[in-house]
């Protein structure tokens, strides 16, 4: 059984640490992005390695929890403990130097609390790509985009926060270091705990910094958008694309008529690209070498796909800030969603080809539960949609609080017999423990129990995340 | 303590497994490529998950130890257990089904035994590419491949073994099987166990099948070899070849003069292309998207090469014969190698700016342990430089038996102190267990000892891989 957090146990902390480490009010801490969870604890702000661990040890020592806090940016509740004996919560955002720069090696060394557009910032310095990418990048951290295996924009091309990462250095659950900042393209010297770390949601030890893979900047970016007449014709025409333009195509989103039509009810104001919307879009970007014209390339591929009945109409960019513009109605149908309010928000994937059979089951399935709109939208090359459910105009997520428990299991339910995933970016946090129960395999479950009690004996890292408290 | 295999444990597996398990004679099974391993105990050949897991199960019970065994191409001894109680030699080779294939996806879903240049072909057949490449793809096994996360010459553009991995299937200690075949490419539900089985060596759960990620074709390739005057410049043209052509670059392939002297010395015998071979020189593969000419873009680089005073000669290949009879020099060096025989080889990695410092030193320190020949060469782009140290001509191996482990030493403790890794590619197996010892991260070799514990708590999955035995 954990302890809560007492003046008595932080006292000898406070002698040995600088004053930086306590300065934090915990307001701002104990919430999070969709307001639904209201945590507790001591936010302690350490600003080095040796500081984190000298506060790991002594929460080993007095069985304490501890909650890692990124950017605080989660939608699992990862970051928020509501229940249980007070926690510490560490953030990591005074950990914020790069702590070097290797071009020639296309690596970069961050610590946990750097901000994603910084590291962005500091590769794009240097001529080079760092090309993790998502909504909120101006505020998450890498040590939380890290731990939580983060995805967004250009995981088709370059792959998910875990495919970024070279090497880390991590504070055990003992309040040890793993020196594993390592910079090398292949080591097969021993088990991956480097994987391990990343997506395990702080629940395994603490992300203290990391070395970064960062690639070579695109020389000509090419976007479009393109009117397609249904989920499998967006397949059919992903299948062209990169026949065409093999790794070049950097993202490749499905939008459904129901994101503009939100656009239209609620903002934020954006310019539609099509005087009436297609009832499927498809948003594609494309990252092209050098003597590649993006426009020829995106109009290429157009007419093809006009030939093969794929699509009937598109915008093909032609200025950068017709890039922007287009970008904007992907990046802006989440704060649309926000302020209609969905009754249940789904971050699944399921194979590839399988999605038009299920985005048409789903259809169905939420259609026999009660009048309501679905606006599903997304990854389409990753195989990963936000599926969200919101209410008809006129009614609100509050006239719809019996049926959330159902249109979740109804999604969740499909998703799985489909061999889908519940959680395809944004982990497990606290909010889909349950699922993962429900829905994982009983002998996954049964290692990541063994592991997390050979790593965490005594349960103080990130208690009730992933798995429940020991 | 480990049982041996006796007549009596074997005796209810007889009685309930099919024939087909037992017939495999153990001659075959108990040496090794390199011919410095003598294994023993008794080769089972099961036919199906169950039957392994079956396999497994009686093992737990009297606590006989399991090495799995797939192609039986590794080069540290992973697959062979000299020492200690007879084992079960658990062979994969008949689960080789490709259990489906899914063409609008890019996956491929594969049993444990199927040999890589079966999957190669799998893929083609569909117009996909899976783009593990590797000199022994004609006989190395899907389940080894991932077990050891084996690496080759396409990992710059596509990743090791690791990366072309979307889901296993594993039979754990207890016998009980993990259904992870998932075809999803993000899923974020729970720890990263996959990749945690992956470069485990079979210590930590037996592969049976895996779901595989496979690639566009690309449309066209290119080839060249290019003269660098020094490794300094083989980077700097690695730079520029990137930024010119991204992410179509497939391999950067690094060849020191020696490789040339040696297939002239021994054979096998090849075509050079260059009347005298400068000291450096790099083979660069490129796979294009359609509308880019290979040769073009190759002499393009070339030129810009030139002007750049990185090289001063290239043959482009202009046929597909002319890529052929390229590769064939880097593929026979190898071969070239065994034919003159090294006093050690050594598999390693250095940061990539690196290089030129570790390549300098190496040779004063191995100058310095005596008159002695040096042929490095291998995956540049990768850091991944194969190092291997042989005798002058007119002496062999044997006369070199006094000083073999301090070369390797040498080598080793060079390697450590640029940051690098004594095993890039081939793994830990039972050869480099010291090294990893003496190498390796304290903090990491605690919490790998704490997950084997976990995991395989008696200690039978591959006994003395990786880890020292329990």
């Amino acid at each position: 059984m954990l302890s809560p957090v007492t003046p008595e146990f932080l006292a000898p902390l406070q002698a040995s640490l600088p004053e930086a480490v306590f300065r934090a009010e915990p307001t701002g801490y104990l919430t999070e992005p969709r307001g639904r969870y209201q945590g507790q604890g001591t936010v302690l702000t350490p600003g080095s390695t040796d500081e984190v661990a000298q506060i790991v040890r002594a929460c080993a020592q007095a069985r304490v929890g501890i909650v890692p806090y990124g950017g605080g940016t989660g939608l699992v509740g990862g970051q928020i403990m509501a229940d249980g004996p007070a926690p510490i919560i560490l953030s990591l955002e005074r950990m914020r130097a790069i702590r070097a720069v290797y071009p020639s090696e296309n690596v970069l060394v961050a610590e946990a609390g750097v901000i994603l557009a910084d590291v962005q910032a500091a590769a794009e310095a240097e001529g080079r790509l760092f090309p993790l990418s998502l909504a909120s990048e101006g505020s998450a951290r890498i040590g939380g985009l890290l731990a939580t295996n983060a995805g967004g924009v250009n995981v088709l091309r370059y792959g998910n926060a875990r495919a970024q990462c070279l090497g880390l250095e991590v504070v055990t659950a003992e309040g040890a270091v793993w020196h594993g900042l390592n910079r090398l393209r292949k080591d097969n010297t021993g088990y991956d705990l480097r994987d391990l770390m990343i997506g395990s949601e702080g629940t395994l030890g603490i992300i203290t910094a990391a070395s970064l893979r960062l690639m070579p900047q695109p020389a000509q970016h090419g976007t479009a958008m393109f009117s397609v007449a249904s989920p499998v014709a967006a397949l059919e025409l992903l299948a062209l694309t990169q026949a065409q333009l093999g790794e070049a195509v950097s993202a490749f989103e499905l939008i459904h008529r129901q994101g503009f039509d939100f656009l239209a009810e609620v903002g934020p104001e954006i310019t539609p690209p099509f005087a009436t919307p297609p009832e499927w879009t498809v948003l594609i970007d494309l990252g092209l070498s050098q003597g590649v014209d993006p426009v020829e390339a995106l109009s290429t591929l157009f007419e093809a796909a006009m030939e093969a009945e794929l699509t009937d109409d598109g915008v093909i960019a032609q200025s950068s800030a017709q890039r922007t513009a287009l970008w904007a109605i992907r990046e802006n149908i989440p704060e649309a969603n926000r302020r209609i309010g969905s009754v249940s928000s789904h971050d699944i994937s399921v194979p590839l080809s399988e999605i038009p059979a299920f985005i048409e089951q789903g259809a169905k399935a939420i259609a026999a539960l009660g009048e309501l709109r679905i606006n599903c939208f997304g990854h389409l090359g990753d195989g990963n949609l936000h599926y969200n459910v919101f209410p008809v105009q006129g009614k609100s997520r509050a006239d719809h609080e019996d049926i959330r428990g159902k249109v979740k299991e109804t999604v969740h339910d499909l998703v799985h017999s489909f061999g889908g995933s519940v959680s395809a970016e944004h982990g497990i946090g606290r909010l889909k423990v349950n699922d993962m129960t429900r829905y994982g395999d009983p002998t996954k479950l049964v290692m990541m129990r063994a592991i997390k009690t050979a790593l965490d004996p005594l349960g103080i890292l990130n208690p009730g995340a992933i798995l429940d408290p020991l």
